[in-house]
């Protein structure tokens, strides 16, 4: 079943290790059929080298494996949540990428210093509160999807305007409207972690002027408004 | 039309991410005919694995298309705004490189610190001052251009002596007497900025001393100068 | 002798290359027979691209070379020491790789910033006492070796939960179940030692949270608790 | 003539490439022979990638050409005022490798922090001097020599057992008994560079212990000493 998704959600994992986002098995993407109400996502801690499209899990929205005789990605609750809570998100994915790691473990957002950061995502990369203890005994991997879904309402954040999060001490989500566009923005998140780290560290002979808010809002809204004109038709 | 040069301009814009200057489709790089009075450019949002030389298209100096099935770049109207305003300026580059994107976004031009960028640039990379309201909103790219002429003519600084610029909160334009030196004279700054960060960030048991002015002169003039005896005839 | 243990330790030493983990010949890994009383180990010297598994030096626990045409690597009394003492460990590995060495040089432990982290690693990267001139000067691997397994054991440590360490002014070993475990978690320390030293160096808005000890718990049980979930049965 | 060292200084050449230490042309290697009293050093400006071992430059030790239909690198006086000062060094590379150079911007000799520096290096990489404006006018590249040389005699080092120097505001040179030993030795240096940098930056908990002199001592004899033991016979 879902065969053309499981490939598509195979071919987005595949490109977590072209873009050097993972070590080992860190990391999983998946995607969801929004009709069927069933997602797709990587079997837990099989190497990318030997991973098939036949070795995705089918799993549904209440936690049940549907299709697959492989164990999900011990995160697939996290990803179950978003899915749940986010309902135009499509495809999800997480990695402890070096970059966006770093941030989560200083427990910092990541500030919009520049266009690239302000082409694809609106405003600071979030970083959730940690876990309490028991959120972490009752239901470690659902409780880190609540913790991400309830941090964006409570602050209004719009998950299609931004795309990603840090959680503290952990590391990056990443999400878009299908598997793929889940990595390409799990990639930008690493770009931008990785330009506003040394943005922050490099010495400043004045103080640093902050990126204008009318920049951000044109370099956002020319690739993903109404009147966008970058790319083709 | 123009194939030569459409080849030429393909041929410049794949070396961008063959030296890893580009993150998906963050960069383009133009040439001109000045006799044509007309430039080549890369079109917006094709992926560089996806380019062939037919998708180059070919622009005029009022920032009219004259050729080509595909949209140009969104940062054309900048191109073109550094052909009209720097005249012997053949070919030019515009990515989102790390270190030069750094620098950018922390609004700091870059200082001499070694015979490296010594060779190539004449003096510090200058950085530009941020867009105004008006000027974004207006025409937001053909005003980049403007923003970069206007602070080469009122520093003095001559566009050949000084191949590079950062732009503020945004990142590097480059240049060169075609598209290949323009995507050259990237590579040198991306290379410059990285030391130049790191030359920074190193903690000094004593005062660094700046390269003196002479070995600046030395080093350009024996790259550059009328007497230059680097390389072959 | 122990064909199929030579070619375990061999393909384990050809992951250092592939992993980026050394420069040159910088880099050793060795494997143990726990019933023949034996080890395995990477000649002195050989560049990795000229190593094969017939090139594997047999060694007993005493020091005495068993089989083999080239000498040992000279880090061999060290690997010695640490199977002599740590009687679960059945793979180790030393090399300088860049980060672990870094942390190494700087004589400080690696704290637990994050999961990727307490995935591995119950606790922080321990990192010994420099050794003395007399021990330098006596057996200085073998002392090495010493300093290492008296660290474990007047701090309380389980080599299992804490599969790596690093030598002060010198740089990491790490160890595992067998030589391949003992790569990966020789990979493993490289990756956490990068993500450690930025966030440390990232400028903070306040002061850090540190891992909650709860989470450290969660993450390395649900690896490698009685109740692991991660990866397949 | 000396067709068999101009192959072996063209495949030296060849290793800076292969192990990253240059962009562009900005590297070469030479190599003498002692007998002779004639060097073999890559030509001005050729990309390695056209390079062949026919395009190498045969020099005298007074300067001039003495075989070859290229211009010998524009660094060729540094090279022969080295092979003049030091008896002992049978080849020598320049590059402006990113880690090497950084120090050599800041002005700053590289301290010994660990085992990697001391087991090639004995004690730290020196700094010269800036040139002065009459050095740089008169023989820019014969005085970097000067500079070179002068620094090792007037502070009693042994270009044996120091293989390379930083010079200031430029970049590293380093040496060996012969090309292939000369790049191995600035491979080691760029490595070495590397992880001092960051043990520098580091934040500290406690004062950071230097590196005791008997483990450089030790390190530095078991590789290069009358009874070194690394390694084969």
């Amino acid at each position: 079943m879902l065969e053309i998704l499981k490939l598509a959600v195979y071919k987005a994992n595949m490109l977590l290790p072209a873009h050097q986002l993972v070590t080992f098995t860190w990391g999983n993407v998946s995607g969801i059929d929004r009709e069927a109400m069933l997602y797709v996502i990587k079997p837990s801690g099989v190497p990318y080298e030997e991973l098939t499209p036949e070795d995705m899990v089918v799993m549904d929205l209440q936690g049940r494996k549907v299709e697959g005789r492989l164990n999900p990605s011990s995160d697939a609750p996290t990803h179950m949540e978003l899915y749940n809570r986010f309902p135009n998100v499509g495809g999800i994915v997480h990695t402890h990428s070096r970059w966006a790691t770093i941030w989560a473990q200083a427990g910092r957002a990541i500030p919009p210093y520049g266009t690239t950061h302000a082409d694809y995502i609106y405003g600071p990369v979030p970083v959730t509160r940690s876990l309490t203890e028991v959120e972490v005994e009752r239901a470690y991997e659902l409780e880190t999807g609540r913790v991400i879904a309830t941090h964006f309402e409570q602050n209004g954040l719009d998950p299609k305007a931004v795309p990603c999060v840090l959680v503290r001490n952990h590391g990056p989500f990443a999400w878009g409207k299908d598997a793929l566009e889940a990595v390409h923005n799990a990639v930008v998140l690493e770009e931008v972690a990785m330009m506003a780290w040394h943005t922050e560290a490099l010495p400043l002979t004045q103080p640093r002027e902050d990126m204008p808010d009318y920049l951000k809002e044109k370099h956002y809204q020319r690739k993903h408004g109404p009147n966008a004109y970058y790319g083709q038709k």
